[in-house]
This record gives C-alpha cells, sequence and structure tokens, in this order.
C-alpha cells in the first residue's frame, strides 16, 4: 500500500472510474475507519428549485455507504466487488447549498458479524446508513444494504 | 399551451433546470398520460465495473417518477410544486448498457385518490411505481412516495 491517504485514494478511484462523480464536483472529506464522509458542492447538482437535485443526493449517499466498505476491505486485503442490493431513502428538508453525507455501518454490530461470514463463504450483504445534515437537522436519510463477493 | 410535445418540452425542462442531467445524458423517450418512459446512455454513467453507475440509475428512476407527475398537474393546469419524499429501490440485476425506466402510478388508484385530495386541501402524496428492466427480467425496482404541493 502506498502512501497516499485513504481520502485522496478514494476520490481519485472515483473521479477515474465513475466518471460522472467528477461532474457532480464529489470529494471524499474525511475518513477514521468508521464512518466516511463525502462532501458535493450545490452548483453542478441544483434543481428546477435552486436546491440540491435528488439524484446527486442519492449519488453521494449511495457512493458514502459504498466507499466505507470498499475502504475496510481494502484494509483487510480483501479484494471483492461491492454492489448497492437495495435501500430506502427519506428526504425531510430541502439542501440549499453545498452539502456533506457521513456513512456508518449500522449499530447492531453490522460490520463485525458481515466479515466473519464474509471470511467463510466468500460472500454477504451489510447495511450502512447515511445522512445529510442541514444545520443540527437531518436532511436526508439513506438506509442501504450491499452485497459483497470475493473477486479472487 | 404551445405545439410542442410533453416529451420535448420536458427534456428541455430536465437540461436546463436540473443542469446534471445533460451530463448524464437523460432524454425522454414516451409519455402516453398514464406513463412515461426515460432513457439514458451508459457511456457518461459508467461505473468501476463497466456498468451502470447505481446513481445514475437512480436519478433516472426518481426523474421518472416527477416527470410523470409534472407532465400530468401540467395537463391539468394545476401550477405546484413536485418533490421526492421517500423511496425504496430494489438493484437485481446489472445494466450493461443505455437503459430505459418506465414510471407509472401505483395500481390502488393512486392517482385519482390523490388528485381529489390535492383539489381541496392544495397539497397531497401520491406513489410512483419504476423499472428498469434488462430483457424481459426487471433490473432495478423503485417505489417513491411525492409530495404535491400548489404554488398558486
Amino acid at each position: 500500500m502506498d502512501m497516499q491517504s485513504p481520502e485522496k485514494y478514494l476520490e481519485e478511484f472515483f473521479h477515474t472510474r465513475i466518471p460522472v462523480t467528477r461532474e457532480m464536483g464529489i470529494r471524499v472529506a474525511a475518513y477514521d475507519g468508521a464512518s466516511l464522509t463525502l462532501g458535493a458542492p450545490l452548483a453542478p447538482n441544483v434543481n428546477d428549485k435552486g436546491t440540491a437535485f435528488g439524484g446527486s443526493l442519492y449519488s453521494v449517499l449511495v457512493l458514502a455507504g459504498w466507499g466505507l466498505l470498499h475502504l475496510k476491505l481494502r484494509e483487510e486485503g480483501i479484494s471483492a466487488d461491492v454492489m448497492i442490493h437495495e435501500c430506502d431513502v427519506t428526504y425531510s428538508l430541502p439542501v440549499r447549498g453545498d452539502w456533506e453525507a457521513l456513512g456508518r455501518f449500522a449499530d447492531n454490530g453490522g460490520y463485525a458479524g458481515f466479515l466473519a461470514g464474509f471470511r467463510e463463504r466468500g460472500r454477504g450483504k451489510v447495511r450502512v446508513e447515511v445522512r445529510v445534515m442541514a444545520g443540527h437537522r437531518t436532511a436526508v436519510r439513506f438506509s442501504g444494504s450491499y452485497a459483497v463477493i470475493a473477486t479472487s
């Protein structure tokens, strides 16, 4: 593993391998081993009401979960495909400026249980919860289940 | 109302008012008063696996529901804001090429009931079901509830 920070590595991965993330200006703000924060600017993602387009908000939410898993598996030296399987999203408040989305594993021991099963079977599912805040209130809540399949 | 087709009107609306839809190459394929079909090309929406990025798929799904409602309300001469409120999405198969998403109102008389309530109260919620097919199988299924609020 090189000296590049996980944030820089993941942002380059997004921009080169999922090119629309560059158009959306998605950046990787922070990773601490337990949570991942992505950010995006309003300007390229604006909708007809001058607020953030729901599809752009979703793209950042789904990538916060995907990126968290990708970085965790990379730390373990696991080579696997990660794919969103199902999710639900609730939009409670409009997002009127640049925003960040913070993703973390669901509270009920989600990641540890997943990892044990994955090591045995080479596949598994794990849930990530992601939020976009507007000040101190939740603007958008995302709960997504990701499928992980070993590739080697 | 001018002579422009609803498809052309809606596509111009997307491309000018939600600019990321132009980057994604989203087009309005067909509208028949009961369903709306949008399309998008794979190339600008590709992910690291060479298939369609989940966030781009979602953008087309959420806009198929939004656009269906927008066109129906426009036919009624109703001026209203339409906003996605909550949704759930299931990805069953990867999408390996250009794709289309077809949206229609939920079967249980969703739109007629919504419209009656909206005329009385100036607001309401209505559910739209949208699918992306891969051949004869459903690749992605979206069910979304939209909030509608009268603006005049």
